[in-house]
This record gives structure tokens, sequence and C-alpha cells, in this order.
């Protein structure tokens, strides 16, 4: 059986087996790998797209991993398969991770209906994304019908897995110093869904946080359309849960409201237009970075830099004028070179 | 007299028509003049950077007019020359301007002292960003001492200003919905003062006003370095002041805040450590674009792009794969034109 067969038809154990390889095909930094990856992605992506993407996000200590393993179970016991993939800013700084993905969610890590990928521990957080976005591919072509991407609050790694996923839910603390730090770094508007997780430890506060944020959800929700946001039943307006991942409450809730969303984005046509929103941008995020890539191992651009940067650092060569003659010393080295 | 003198050395009615004559130069996009404005602007650069640099944002009727011509009048008193340069994303999208630049600061247009210059009206925010900055060097060479950097809070146009600025003031209204758009936009965490706006109509709501924004602030600055945020007096803590622009109340005790700041960041090396930032991250600024339009302009992108972003807009064909093969294309045509 090839590695495309064994990821689509194969039986549990190898099709465990051909999803590692191909995810670690995707990782490498090998140009022969690179284009085996791209190959094999391709030919994958015809039996992709029909899982449902849930994005998590939280700060380190809100109970990300208790909530993602009760939900998973949950979802397992409903008939779902389920995989998790990670995307930690702080693995790929120091090759340590502040998720620790080995000993966590130990019921869950050992079902044989669940998948669980820690994150890439190298490279840049745009590199990263990119191996977790294939990944996510990989298990959807392997029948995952719930792919869920999970990142810790640090960065900018919730807006890169808002942008991967179908719906991008920000789990909090009741505790009001949080929310001006979501509101702060735009993470509030990124999300879909809040939820207030170890809600029964201080039930009164849990009350006034979803009373802030659901006050703060509708200042952002009304700006820019004040007429329907709040009235067309067609669209999804953000929702705030209460719940207890430890205690298992509030999860058949939660999944309630993911379904509705999901029904919702469907009918309405948000859901293939995000998912197609998504591709586009993701290309062209790529398409950036290769071009800073391929400007920065410019030998022509290499010689120049030192100098043009030390004299804008010391006020001698304006920003602007620095910039076209390394750019025009990138094309006349191509233009030389044709000569 | 060369250009270059008649701005830097010229008398008044000479010097305005050079300064004008320079700029139009910057601004137009023919490469010969762009070469001739690259030229002069390098020449310019050594009379350059003396000048204080003001950049205010805030709201369509928040009183921006009304607070620059005041303040400008108070200055030109106290014996300084001022210069008002305006970015107005309105403008480079229609043509038209949210700022209506020529019926405003009737008094300080006039002025002998004061120079005034309207919004760029084409092109990108970063291109009319770009011939600001380059603006007011010219305006600096030719001996203005505070240069004054207006934006209205819409788009990205804030953060543009904060770059080119050595202090960033944001103008509220007393009115705790402008506070959370401007929390969510993350505006509030680049000001380094924030003045409440006609604080004389409602003296109750100035004050809430003020103490949350101060609160807010603090909760900001302390993020990230607890242990000496509030107690350091060698740096900047953001001040909140209230004012009335209209009645003149409240424009001495701004310009003492000022002053302040300026002592304090000359004294503790922030003020030219944040010029030197500023110049590099503009200096790759303008490659991030200069490149990606070369990527745009590209004969064997542009053939190949269209069939791409449709294969990868109906899901067929991986985003970074078509991201891939959009850059060996640029770059296979290069080595193709060597061979």
């Amino acid at each position: 059986m090839s590695t495309l067969e064994s990821i689509v038809h194969g039986a549990a154990q190898v099709q465990r087996r051909a999803i590692a390889k191909a995810i670690t095909l995707l990782e490498s930094t090998r140009a022969d790998h690179r284009a085996q990856g791209d190959e094999l992605l391709t030919a994958l992506l015809p039996y992709t797209g029909k899982a449902f993407r849930l994005g998590i996000s939280g700060v380190p200590g809100v109970g990300k991993s208790t909530f993602i393993e009760v939900l998973g179970l949950y979802l397992i016991e409903q008939g779902h398969r389920v995989a998790v993939l990670t995307i930690d800013p702080s693995s790929t700084v120091s090759g340590g991770s502040i998720l620790g993905d080995k000993t966590r969610m130990e019921k869950l890590s050992v079902h044989e209906r669940a998948y669980i990928r820690p994150s890439p521990s190298s490279g840049t957080l745009g590199g990263v994304a990119e191996k977790t976005r294939e990944a996510m591919l990989v298990c959807e072509a392997a029948g995952y019908d719930v792919v869920i991407v999970e990142t810790v609050g640090v960065g900018q790694s919730e807006t890169a897995v808002a942008n991967m996923t179908d719906m991008f839910v920000l789990m909090q603390l009741p505790n009001a110093g949080d929310d001006l730090q979501a509101i702060k770094k735009g993470v509030m508007e990124l999300a879909d869904l809040v939820i207030i997780n170890k809600a029964d430890i201080d039930a009164d506060a849990a009350m006034r946080a979803e009373a802030q944020i659901t006050s703060a959800m509708r200042l952002f929700g009304l700006h820019g359309h004040p007429d329907h946001a709040h009235h067309d039943k067609k669209l999804w307006h953000p929702q705030v849960i209460q719940l207890s991942a430890l205690h298992n409450k509030g999860v058949d809730a939660f999944w309630a409201a993911v379904t509705q969303f999901r029904n919702l984005q469907t009918a309405n046509g948000k859901l293939s237009e995000r998912r197609r929103h998504q591709s586009l941008s993701w290309m062209w995020e790529r398409i950036d970075a290769g071009l800073k890539q391929a400007f920065r191992h410019d030998p022509a651009v290499s010689a120049l830099l030192p100098t043009l940067v030390e004299q804008v650092e010391s006020g001698r060569l304006p920003a602007s004028t620095a910039a076209r003659n390394l750019l025009a010393a990138q094309s006349e080295r191509a233009q030389a070179a044709i000569k």
C-alpha cells in the first residue's frame, strides 16, 4: 500500500504509522523531502476538508489540556474521531515547551480513535503554523472528523490558529485582568466563543466575567454594522459559556454551541468563504516569507547591507533611499548575470 | 540658489516655494524625479533631526484641528516654528479626505512661522507614510523645530504615525465607548500621552474617563516589567490630560508634559534609540513593499497566478505548494535568462 492509501484506507495501526511518516516528511527541511511532501499533500487534498476545525487558545493555567481531554473523550463517545495538534510558540524559540505535550491528556492520547501530535519544535512561527496546517490536512484525509488546534496565549500564535480553523475559542479564567489583556492584544476579536473555565471555583466572579466579556464582545460586534448585528438570525453572534472542565460540567453545552455555529456557518456560506479566504492568505503569507528569505540570502544584498544599516542608523542615509539601493542591488545582480 | 540652499537658508518666501517644490518632487512617481528626490533628501539629511516630532491621532469629531491650531499658535508665541503634516487614510482610498485640509486651521495656515501640508492624496498607506516622512525631513531642514504629524483614527494610520514621531498623543472624548475601541485596536498601547478633549462639556464624564484610561494604561505598562514600572523616575509613564482646545484651556499643561517627556527621553537615551529603531524598521518596511511589488509585476508570476489562485480556492492545490511554485517561477525566469 502506498502512503496515500495507508492514510486514507489503512487499518488503525497501519494508518497511524502512515500519518506519522507523512507528517515527518512534511516537517523535513530537505528539498527532496519537501518535493515528495508537496506531491503527497496534493494527492491527499481531495480527501480533506470534511472535518470541523476547532481552534482553542488560552494562557498557561487556564486548563486547556484538561478541557481538551474531556472534550475529546466526550466526542469519541458520540462516535467522532479526534485529532489534536499544537502550536506552541515557546517550543519554536527554546526547543522547550510551555505545553509539555508528553505528559498531557493521558487518557485521550492512548485512545485508538484519537491522534495527538505535539508542536514541531523548531522554526519560525510561520514555519510551525505551515507544518501544523499540513498535519491537519493529513489527519482529515485519515478520517479524523474533529481536528482541534490548540495554542498558548503568547505572541501571534492565536492569530495563526484562528487563521487555520473554522471556529476560534478563547479560554479565560473568571478574572477581569485577563480580559483586558485579551482585548489589548486583539484576541477577543478573533473569538467566536469564549469559555470561562473553572467557573465553579468562584461563581460570582464567573458571572461578572461573563457579563463583562459579553458586553465587550457586543461592542466589538456592533462596530461597523450597528443595524443588524443583534437581529440577524442567519449570523453568528459570539457567545460566552461558563464551564468546569475538571468536573466535566458544561462540555455538552459547549458542544451544542459549536454544532449550532457549524450549522449556521454552513447554511449562510460563511464556513466555505472563511476556508477560501484562509487558503489564499496562507499562500500570500508563504510568498512573503519566501521573498524575504531570498532577499536576505542574496549575495549582493548581504555585501551591501551592513554599510547601509550603519548609514541609516547614524542618520546619514534616508531609510527609503537605503531600501531602494538594496532592492536595486538584488535586481541588478540578476540583470548583470543575464549579460 | 540651489533648492538645498533655498530650503536651508532661504528667506521666508523663497524657502516656502523651495519646500513645496521639494515635496512635490518627492511625491512624484517618475523614476528620474525619484532619483533627484533621493539625492536632495540625502543632501538635506545633515540639517534634519533637530525638531521635535509630535504625532497626534483621534477619531473625527474629537477636535484635532481646533487643538492643533491652538497649540500651533501657542508654540509660535513661544518662539517656535511649526510644521503640520497629515496622514489621512481616507484620502488615499477615495481621493476625498475626512480631514478636509483646506478649510482647517485658518489662523495657523496663514501664519508665516507655520507650514501646513495636506495629505498626499493617492497611493497606499505605506506610500503616503513614506512621503509624509520625507516631507517631515524637508521641514526640519528648513528649521521648523516642532513637526506635528496628525492622523484620523482609521485603519493602520496610527501605527504609521507612531512609527515616525518622537511622541504619540491620542485624543479622546470623555466617553467610555471610545476607550474600548482604542484598546481594541491596540492604539492605547502606542500612546505616550492621552488627551481628553472637550472636558468642559461634562466634567464628571471627563473625570471618569481619566480614571478609566489611567487604569487601563497602568495595566498595559505593568505587563512585562511589574517591578519598576511605577518607580523608575528615569522612565516616562504615560499620562492622561484633560483639556478644552476650543476654550484654550490646558494647552500650557499639555506642552509642559511634552517638554518633560522630551527631556526625560533625551536624558535616558530613549529618544535617539527610538529614532534609530524607526529608521531601520522603515527601511525594512520599504524593502518588503518593494519585494511584493516586483513579485506581482513579474511576468512569469502574472502568467501563473490566476490558475493557481483558482486551484487553491477550490481546494485542489495546497496553499504552501502554490506559494512555492510561484516563487520558483519568479526565480526560474531569472535563471533561464542567465543561460
